[in-house]
């Protein structure tokens, strides 16, 4: 699977959390043989949730794993993740992070690098466009998701 | 409410938690006026989940919250935090981490003193104890929660 291919399942998670009135932030965690290992959006609304971000539910819905099958895994996500997701990345080990947008948010990708992280910004503009019209129709919701 | 009181529901939780089959990891997060906000453990076996760890627990329970609530908060966890749970520490601006021992594991305490978090680790022979034992008897399912 290629990167264009990895971030199409996240902006189409992304574009469903919107669809259902939710926060629409999205990923999609693939290993190093190119394999779908889970995909995922951001839940707030829809699970009432303060730790189902984008690529923490990824994470989630890949199930219970061995180290292993994180090694040399790429995590996809919409947009550039948050000090938790950052974190989540960190923890599995996941070598590479490809990232849709970072002009509504920047997390932490300095601190990725900081790790031995590959860190890809792709300046989608789908994915801009997603986040802007979200974040100008509800900013108060969008501000509850990124702790301010 | 005292750090003795606060890691004593995170222990309770922790040992709810090894009663339950799963990883002895508790935590609980109280507000700057005293208040539990939520409290939870390690859910990786009774989940199958690999993002809910102890912290990440006691947020998911604390359910949606502005970020004003988390402002001056105490996050009480048994063991010292992954870089996940450092990360949603960060995430919502939790201000201090009480931390029940450091032996069987260290997090990310240096990377959230770095960041202005007030970090604290009591070194509590009973945190110590009850991981200890289940390391020895799950070092697998231990290896798998931290991604080793
Ligand atoms: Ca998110
Ligand atoms: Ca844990
Ligand atoms: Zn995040
Ligand atoms: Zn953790």
């Amino acid at each position: 699977m290629d990167d264009k291919a990895g971030l199409a399942i996240a902006l189409e998670e992304a574009r469903q959390s919107y669809a259902e009135g939710g926060i629409p932030i999205g990923a999609a965690l693939i290993d190093s043989t190119g394999k779908l290992l889970g995909r995922g959006h951001n839940m707030r609304v829809q699970l009432g949730s303060a730790i189902h971000h984008g690529e923490t539910s990824a994470l989630f819905n890949s199930g219970r794993l061995p180290a292993r099958a994180y090694k040399g895994a790429t995590m996809y996500t919409t947009l550039s993740p948050c000090d938790m997701c950052t974190g989540a990345c960190l923890l599995y080990g996941i070598a590479r992070v490809v990232i849709g947008e970072n002009k509504n948010f920047l997390g932490g990708e300095a601190y990725l690098k900081q790790r031995g992280v590959e860190v890809t910004v792709v300046n989608d503009p789908e994915c801009t466009a997603l986040m802007d019209k979200f974040i100008a129709e509800k900013p108060d919701l969008w501000n509850e998701d990124i702790g301010v």
